[in-house]
């Protein structure tokens, strides 16, 4: 599967604005509750490789779980910031901050890192060992806890 | 990223099994709510490649959400359906039906059919023409409903 590179995060929301233009736009409750639903992806993911570095270690599990993460990194995660989902309900209400909308080249710099982290598991997990997947693995979850930090509610 | 077998699909759920055994087990809940999550995923994913088929083709965002796609296909989804979750609510009470339990044997061939098309969608958007995809895409939507058909409790 072919990588899209992290610069290209940058120009997702107006390419996936201007594609969503030929349809119906989907609700800003649809988009929430697409919003939420990656980052439980993610969590299902992120719970995967956890217990793959601290017990057992499959690489098969591994590797699956890892190119998801990368391939939803890579995916165009700002559409789903879209302008009119500063607020609403998906699954619930939405747990993004109001900076999220505004600070964009921050929150570009925070989701350049994602992505790049995203990647890098995805490519160690491949040959590397239980070590080097747990430690990459913790640099990941470094760039997801710097975004939570500034931009989720705490709950 | 590498690609995982279809037929690897078959083991996901056994691996998955032990590898959560080195951890607590995540509760029935939790796993029917990243089951339904994942469908979200696949469903915004699904919103942008036919908003490109049926409009203004933008390759780069049919590549990202393929490429979505086809990992999450590949990422062992066999695990979300594990026993302990055949009823309960995640997001909402789940839309299993008790069969998707125990027709194992259809139930990897509709699974590998669906990681197929996804696959054969992920390699036709790098370089197919709006055509070639759309056509691709019907042929995935095909292995979607099939599922549907017989294993989610109509709305």
């Amino acid at each position: 599967m072919k990588q899209v590179k992290p610069f290209l995060i940058a120009v997702a929301l107006s390419v996936t604005a201007s594609a969503f233009a030929q349809q119906a736009a989907p609700k800003p409750e649809t988009v929430i509750k697409w919003r939420q639903s990656v980052y439980q992806v993610l969590a299902w993911n992120s719970s995967r490789i956890k217990a793959n570095v601290d017990g057992q270690f499959n690489r098969e599990e591994v590797v699956r779980a890892a190119n998801s993460t990368a391939a939803i990194a890579n995916s165009g995660l700002g559409a789903l910031y879209a302008p009119g989902t500063e607020q609403g309900k998906g699954w619930h209400d939405t747990s993004a901050k109001p900076e999220i909308f505004k600070d964009g080249k921050k929150v570009g710099d925070l989701a350049g890192n994602f992505v790049r982290e995203a990647n890098e598991l995805a490519k160690i997990a491949v040959n590397g060992d239980q070590a080097a997947v747990k430690a990459q693995f913790g640099k990941l979850g470094q760039t997801c806890k710097a975004c939570h930090d500034d931009y989720k509610v705490k709950d």
